[in-house]
């Protein structure tokens, strides 16, 4: 797949996150006004709230209502025909007319894309899964027994799904020591990132779906950081689950990046250790090649990549995970959003967590004005990258950025 | 507290669940028209979207769309207005001009009364935890460190939760036994319920809130059964807590029994074996003394009470666990629903889970015709009823029944 040329001239170099190869759907606002539907094009967002209103596109009316939910809705025969059109239109050649509805990215404020039904987070990568597993359980117990053979994941809290930029306020909760006699109730010690990709589901389903299903319901991607308290996990999540460890925020990027744009960069799930069970087995390659890393950006500092991996890390793909969910009949709804789980690689700069990088705390990362990091300190501002490569151009996801401020007082 | 006489005479006698004191509030349809807001009183119905379609009462159009979420999200001052005016004009002597707009519970379908924003289920009963840590771990790991001291919960999954009378389907899921080399996929052969009290969030917040604003958040109480597959649990809910296993459905009872009902019979949390951190104090009684029972109903059999115990039997108030659950800064919204856990008491007819009552399966439970039980079989009937009991009244929830299907084939 080569550049496809658009009229937007900013779309037409191979450094743009967004030429018309892409086309990531999201909600933005200028001067306070209401949120519009937009496709990010170039350093320009064309207003797709404008165009159904000008009569341009008819999707309903669902394009009017500062959300993609409703437009996901309406099935995959739509998102094929407004991703064609907005292909031919905004083309070399194509409609200039549409000009007129070009706002700056500059000059918006960008929301939530869509309203989050439900989300779910997995646990997905191997090293990450391995790494984690060592350091709460032990080596010998680092994988779970049923590690490879379920993709491993919990319901999380949709209500704390926040866009990028959103500041983020260190959470309090229970903490105990492993030679504390008594937990205390404080501020979270070990705050930390983890970098993800989110799976939104755009179609319904009732019963259980064969992976390819879960595949087609799957309207795309956005960068996803589950930030998570280490100390108040620890203390709490046995045995029922990560809790408020999970609960104070999760960050998504603004941009939706479709399924469709992200075809050309499939890949395969790695070999099984051992076989999967056959409502497991995929069709084809169900993964994506994204380069993923995480820049961390101390208050009045400068910003520094701590990790790069890579979405293809992953065990289970996101259609392997939404086909498990609804294993026992469980109802999935327009606007699941579904994180992969941790994305670590092999080496030490591939993890995807604080936790893993700085070894619980026991190997800190030196930043390059030489201080240390084991977890995040008040001020940090941590950003996840995304980005697919082409050989002249990549589909990218824009940045995922949430500064924490420090604990209420 | 006596009985309030209405002129809604099948209201005044002592064995009605919805005397003039009760008031619960629920969604019906009758004919297949559409959905309307009610009361129950005795054996009708008020129907409130017909009142305030015709002036009687102003809500600003909540009562027209068919869900109490928006009369929820009015706020506390509406919830006793309105409350206020049905026992002022359903009373003996009140406005009898409302009997125009009675309708029969005989005639009425009932339907979720609230839509449900997200669903967290705790785990709460000391003696259920107990029971269910000893089969699942041992009986020197039954109580994990922290259930003194955390109101332990997970989130569970909205989507699938039900009205009382929907039929549950029996989930396939991962099957695992302990000597089994690997796991297979099939229909759950555990499958099982939870009895529980189900309390409704009417007032959001963003922030931490103490155990007095988060009781004065509750907006009512239903009886809800979690369906829960324990040889799915017991193979998947290592580390991450349960996931598929409490995904196929659960039940809740149609009317909402409002806080301000159940005032009455508030009752205290048991003496603590260890002090509870400072944000876990109770300002006064927190629970309620309300009798609950489960009947299971063999397909073309007659029922039979196989569980009975009372909602005091917890060790944490449901105010206690909405105030740990916003502890990280977790945003709670209106229509949130919280699930007590499993409510057992210290003998085995007071256990909560046909898993606690056949213990594991080891000591089946023998019903009147003969038939063994240790897990529910395809066609059974399971029912939750619940009251709390006055002198010469109850406060009755009515009843949360299902009926499995066999398995998808």
């Amino acid at each position: 797949m080569t550049l496809l040329r658009s009229f937007v001239s900013s779309a037409n170099n191979a450094e743009t996150d967004f030429p018309l190869n892409n086309l990531p759907y999201g909600v933005f606002s200028t001067d306070g006004g209401p949120a519009r539907c937009g496709t990010a094009i170039g350093d320009q967002i064309l207003d797709l709230t404008a165009c159904e209103a000008a009569g341009l596109i008819a999707y309903g009316g669902t394009l009017q209502t500062g959300d993609w939910c409703a437009f996901m809705a309406l099935g995959r025969d739509a998102w094929a025909e407004l991703r064609s059109w907005l292909q031919t239109n905004l083309a070399e050649g194509g409609n200039t007319a549409l000009a007129a509805h070009l706002v700056p990215q500059s000059g918006a404020a960008l929301h939530m894309p869509f309203r989050v039904s439900e989300f779910t987070d997995f646990y997905a990568s191997r090293h990450h899964a391995t790494n984690v597993g060592t350091m709460f359980r032990g080596a010998e117990n680092a994988l779970p027994p049923n590690w490879l053979h379920i993709p491993i994941g919990y319901n999380g809290r949709a209500s704390s799904v926040v866009v990028s930029g959103t500041q983020i306020t260190r959470p309090h909760g229970q903490l105990k020591g492993p030679n504390d006699d008594a937990p205390r109730f404080g501020p979270s010690q070990r705050f930390d990132i983890e970098l993800e990709l989110g799976a939104i589901v755009g179609q319904p389903s009732n019963r259980p779906i064969s992976v390819a299903e879960a595949d087609a319901n799957i309207f795309g991607y956005v960068l996803l950081n589950d930030w998570s308290a280490r100390d108040i996990q620890a203390w709490e999540y046995q045995p029922l689950g990560p809790f408020q460890a999970k609960a104070t925020a999760t960050t998504i990027s603004p941009w939706i990046v479709t399924s469709a744009a992200l075809q050309p960069f499939r890949t395969s799930t790695p070999d099984r250790e051992v076989p999967l069970l056959e409502y497991l087995l995929e069709p084809g390659p169900m993964l994506y090649d994204i380069a993923l890393s995480v820049g961390l950006t101390p208050s009045g500092g400068s910003e520094h990549i701590i990790a790069r991996t890579n979405y293809s890390e992953m065990y289970y793909s996101s259609a392997q995970q939404l086909a498990h969910h609804t294993t026992s009949g469980c109802p999935m709804r327009v606007g699941d959003l579904l994180g992969s789980g941790t994305i670590s690689g092999p080496e030490r700069h591939n993890r995807g967590a604080l936790l893993e990088l700085s070894w619980g705390g026991k190997e800190p990362l030196t930043l390059p004005d030489g201080a240390t990091r084991s977890f995040i300190e008040d001020g940090d501002t941590l950003t996840l990258y995304g980005h697919a490569q082409a050989e002249d151009h990549r589909i990218g996801f824009g940045s995922c950025a949430g500064q924490v401020l420090p604990a209420r007082t």
